[in-house]
């Protein structure tokens, strides 16, 4: 027999009653019931209750076991009675008399209980993380995690991908965050970088004449703690095709992504219907690049409405170039109380505010239009913006006016807001959409034109498109968006040299500036390189949605805290003095 | 239609004849015969023979094509002439007539070529690595390790372990090697280290209560360049297991590996018999803690033969403590011209050299012993050492004698050269061994006592052996050899601190010392940590072993070149004074 045990924890039904059994776990909760004590013993896989009483040779040490305590124990499975059955446990039908026991690990005194859920503070539980991922839920989230990351695998292999792993010891890989450097010690003075993502890599391999690549990939960027990212390493699902344009990788991504939110959704509804949402129709309708379409809400322009109105404000502004009003409807929302808190949220958020409209029973029974909006306008113009957005009794809608980049961002959140209060949105689903027809450039702060989003991507029109208006070329560039987060980033790839230098020249960056940066892949594109493009998802977001979690530690096993600071192992530390000289590096004092 | 393709260049056979395809891949080779081009094109999947005539529109564009274009063609498919198929090829019963074609990707003159098979110097392959990557060997290389990486997985999982992801960046995991450091942005003037193996992390994992966990890891080592080791980043099969003996991990582990082998091994037999090989007995009969047991060759110990003979260079050896003679059975290496090679061969590895004795049909045309050793000692102590070693006529034997480390080595690699000269070896199977009950300390060069291997592993014995004398302490630490290497290597771990710090205390390490060095995990164990133990298998030497592969970098997509540069990306590279301020870090001038 097995030194330590004969069944795990989690195994041991009705069916075994009458035979001996060894288990071995941790000691999760110990209950003295009048000199009969009752133990959960706990392992990966369940719990057991064992149980002994003064005739046990196993009584006395038994009787002093602290919690979390590692025991091995010989015993009998006992039925237990029928009143004292536990439907909840797999094991809830048995008990283990226990005959033998062994101290295999003592345990202190626990800085963190295991047995319950009691909030801790966070530095105490990263610091004692092997503590808090005995605790259940913790514990089910990395098993969570582990399977998700293994139906991607099996998914991806059986839609004809094959993993390759990229170096993670190489050149740095810009992806518009900082890298993580790694001074050489055989080439003093030079350093190499951890990867931000495999981009480069995944195009050479591409060029190299592979096919469809796939990799759970480690990716690495020095950035500035933020609650929903790690701060130094995390894992995306990276992807990339050759010979695609943008709908075959959409046909190759959904079927992966739509079955796994089925298999891990916990029942949610997963939506097949994956509509195409160009950028500029996505900012309009729904104040975001990832809108949550479990909200039905779809934000209208309403200019001519305003335009020359008595509502001054917003006439005066349509006066100007570049400008628009927009309506958020609201359906339910019809009471000012509700409006006012909206129009307090909008200045809450920056803005002056919401102007609304809302449509009530009138003392004639009639329905009739309030607020001081719907006086300014008129009637006739409050009439027409009700029918075009198909409002009614009860009702409400609000208003946004400049130009659009102001206050765009506002008006999403709000729409979030509404839809949430108003119990508009569904909340047992899962609804996906592309973004797509992202713009290719944009103009930065001093009217320079810069990349949008990734410069690697081809610009829709090639070549030609980019001698014309920068600012109206889009690029072969897509998001998924799901419930309101980007859950994927992608393009199809500009493998052209020649429309490439031409496309970083457009954003202020010469040949030889390019050679130097991305020069391994420039080099490959001249010796055949086939169309291709791909996408990147992030595992983390994907588990925290699933696992319906809003912190990315909960999800991780051994994170880092928010000052990139791993509390367990003691990380970063002090170089010794011998690993400086070896790598010839001085530390500077503090600025 | 996909603008890009209807099929794969591996997927057209007689069945598709009449019908229209287009097909996209990399223009392999042309041939002109006299007015009709033959282009073979090339994707992942394979090549298909694409022809046109002067009548195909295609003709003037395909006429130009330089190796290695990548190019989209419409045509027809065709059935080829009786006399023209390839029975070689998938698509060899067919050809496509050409009637449109289209410029994806331009190629420049080649530095390397894709065609063909011809050696280039590692440098150039290095550097155009995406052309490299093209050629068939490499390419399948690659794919197959792709396929033994997935196998490895799946047959994991169907084993009951769940794999986990830990961390990159993090502190330093001493293995014996040089940890790669990355200054903190953050911290200025600490570091974090690269893991030069998960060793903490895993054990981590048992005691946070999972049970059986693997990972694909990879690690980190900044060593010195050798043929066969990646001088960076490499991956390793990571095992751990709870409430396990050394058995357990050996019965858990056996049918991974086995199974690996039967599927990928192209026919080379896969022996199951694993036999379990003490260190001691291994060094004593193979030479080696890694043997080669194709080999049936086995040395033993014969110093009673030599003891008091007139072989006074033996005899007066074997008056001193510690030494030994052993033997190296040669069957049918009974000649004396094989047998003087071998002697040659012995000191050009550094030692005196070999005595021999072999065994002939005399002039008489009875068996004689020959060589100088036999005369020395006399035909009844010759005789007893062939009826020992169980050899006859036109067998040798081969002797070395002294403190056995002093010869072991060398013995071990004589071994292999009989074995391999006199065909002795098996050349077409797989036979494995563990390698169990190495020692837990040896002697240094100062005659201080230092651990032999893995300082985490259990002593057996626990305390109470540690309390003896060190150097007779054996660990619960194995290895799995194959073929001549060590594919594998692990160990029971010293889960009890106690027994821990006892260890490292013999080793010279003081308390202080080992809470700094390995704070996390001591800490850990404090809190209840379960028996455990596990091991872990380098994917490059397995996928070398199957691939049939000299050289570390024929199974990596992406490999450094053994001055630890990547070639193709430009790493590493002078940082920018920007990164090095945000650092707080100066570069020393070279020593």
């Amino acid at each position: 027999m097995s030194a330590y045990r004969s069944h795990t924890c989690g195994q041991l039904t009705a069916e075994a009653a009458g035979t001996e059994t060894r288990l071995s776990g941790w000691v999760h909760r110990v209950r003295d019931h009048g000199g009969v004590l009752f133990i959960d013993l706990r392992d990966h896989y369940g719990i057991t209750q064992v149980i002994a009483d003064s005739d046990s040779p196993a009584f006395g040490t038994l009787e002093k076991l602290r919690a979390e305590t590692v025991i091995r124990i010989d015993g009998r499975v006992k039925l237990r009675d029928a009143a004292l059955v536990n439907a909840k446990l797999p094991t809830g039908e048995i008990e283990v008399y226990a005959t033998d026991v062994d101290i295999l690990g003592a345990s202190d005194d626990l800085p963190l209980p295991v047995f319950g859920d009691q909030d801790y503070p966070e530095e105490t539980r990263l610091t004692y993380r092997f503590l808090d991922l005995r605790r259940e839920t913790l514990h089910n989230n990395i098993m969570l995690r582990s399977q998700v990351v293994r139906s991607i695998r099996n998914r991806m292999w059986d839609q004809g991908f094959t993993e390759f792993q990229t170096p993670i010891i190489t050149a740095s890989s810009p992806e518009g965050a900082r890298d993580f450097l790694v001074p050489s010690r055989l080439h003093p003075g030079k350093f190499y970088a951890l990867p931000q993502a495999p981009q480069q890599f995944k195009q050479l391999i591409m060029v190299a004449g592979f096919d469809k690549y796939f990799q759970i990939a480690p990716c690495f960027r020095d950035e500035d703690p933020r609650a929903d990212r790690s701060p130094t390493d995390f894992y995306q699902l990276d992807i990339e095709m050759s010979f695609v344009e943008q709908k075959d990788v959409f046909a190759a991504v959904q079927p992966v992504i739509q079955g796994l939110f089925e298999e891990f959704g916990k029942g949610r509804r997963v939506d097949a219907d994956w509509p195409l949402i160009p950028y500029k129709e996505s900012m309009l309708k729904y104040g975001s690049d990832k809108p949550d379409l479990r909200n039905p809400i779809e934000m209208q322009i309403v200019s001519e409405h305003f335009a020359g109105s008595g509502f001054a404000i917003f006439a005066k502004l349509l006066e100007q170039d570049g400008t628009e009003v927009r309506a958020i409807p609201a359906p339910k929302g019809g009471s000012r109380k509700f409006c006012d808190r909206m129009n307090k949220f909008a200045q809450e958020q920056g803005l002056p505010g919401m102007g609304y409209i809302f449509w009530r029973k009138g003392d004639d029974g009639q329905m009739e239009a309030a607020g001081p909006l719907a006086k300014n306008i008129g009637p006739e113009r409050t009439e027409a913006i009700r029918l075009q957005l198909a409002l009614g009794e009860g009702d409400a809608a609000f208003f946004l006016g400049g130009k659009p980049e102001t206050f765009e961002a506002v008006a999403g959140r709000a729409r979030n807001v509404i839809g949430s209060e108003l119990g508009l949105s569904e909340t047992d689903s899962f609804r996906f959409a592309w973004i797509v027809d992202f713009p290719m450039y944009e103009k930065g702060d001093e009217g320079r034109i810069d990349f949008s989003h990734n410069p690697f991507s081809m610009p829709q029109g090639g070549l030609e498109a980019l001698n014309g208006d920068p600012l109206k070329v889009h690029a072969y560039q897509y998001d998924l968006a799901c419930n309101g987060y980007e859950l994927i980033s992608g393009g199809i790839r500009n493998h052209k040299p020649e429309i490439m230098f031409k496309a970083f020249e457009l954003a202020g960056y010469g040949k030889d500036e390019v050679e130097k940066r991305f020069g391994g892949m420039v080099k490959a594109f001249r010796y055949g390189a086939p169309p291709h493009g791909g996408c990147a998802a992030g595992i983390d977001r994907i588990v925290m949605l699933l696992a319906d979690e809003q912190n990315i530690r909960e999800v991780i096993m051994f994170p880092m805290n928010q000052r990139a600071e791993d509390l367990m192992m003691g990380a970063p530390s002090e170089p010794t003095n011998d690993q400086m000289r070896e790598l010839r590096l001085r530390a500077l004092p503090k600025e």
